[in-house]
């Protein structure tokens, strides 16, 4: 299992668009922005909503991993998260993201849950480091 | 050939930081910012400088395919490239890319140009067309 750090959490938490890239199974990529994207209080499980997916959940279903990057003008560094994919369409946790998305505007359709596990982290700031695994 | 629109080259030329996306050969999505890609003059050809890539280079090598999207704060809309790379270690555009990376900084390592020939262009702004095949 891999968890952020206290310090990671805190620039998370500045983020308000986040790049997300996945990739068909024939390893075509794809990178789209994302604004619905919540770390959960284990530090190891990304919820993102799908409103408007279209290649990004075909990708999803084929090929379950996703990638993000936190950095921006307000962010201190920069890291990218990599982890594996559930997508959800039921339950608990699909109608607790429901309330949440549905609170924010009724129009949005908030059709999947979708659930990434953190399995690696990587440092993506410019200079010899870059790309070195974290965590 | 795909070459972005008179429209499409204005927002691209505000961007300061792309996403640059890319997959392992076996499907892993990798993202990082870059701040070296340069339209050409074709509309249709982008240039990105490896300074620092690690996984990047390593995917490319083994899946020579990428995407990055046009998107930011003082962006109009917003916009995905797909495309095919080739990777240059020599030759006239390698060294012309060499000279204009070494004028912004003698440290950059400038170690190999990106060409990537654009081959498909998507909506990414939220939306019921989110994903929609532009070019």
């Amino acid at each position: 299992m891999v968890k952020l750090t206290d310090e990671m959490k805190e620039q998370f938490a500045k983020m308000k668009i986040f790049p997300f890239a996945t990739a068909s199974k024939d390893g075509v990529p794809n990178v789209i922005p994302i604004g619905m994207c919540f770390l959960q209080e284990d530090a190891e499980t990304i919820w993102i909503v799908d409103n408007f997916f279209l290649k990004t959940i075909e990708n999803l279903r084929e090929n379950p991993k996703g990638a993000l990057y936190v950095w921006g003008p307000e962010i201190k560094g920069c890291f990218q998260i990599k982890g594996n994919i559930r997508i959800i369409d039921r339950g608990e946790d699909f109608d607790e993201m429901r309330k949440i998305v549905k609170a924010r505007g009724e129009h949005f359709p908030a059709k999947f849950l979708i659930k990434m596990k953190i399995t690696d982290i990587f440092e993506c700031g410019p200079g010899p480091n870059a790309g070195k695994k974290l965590l």
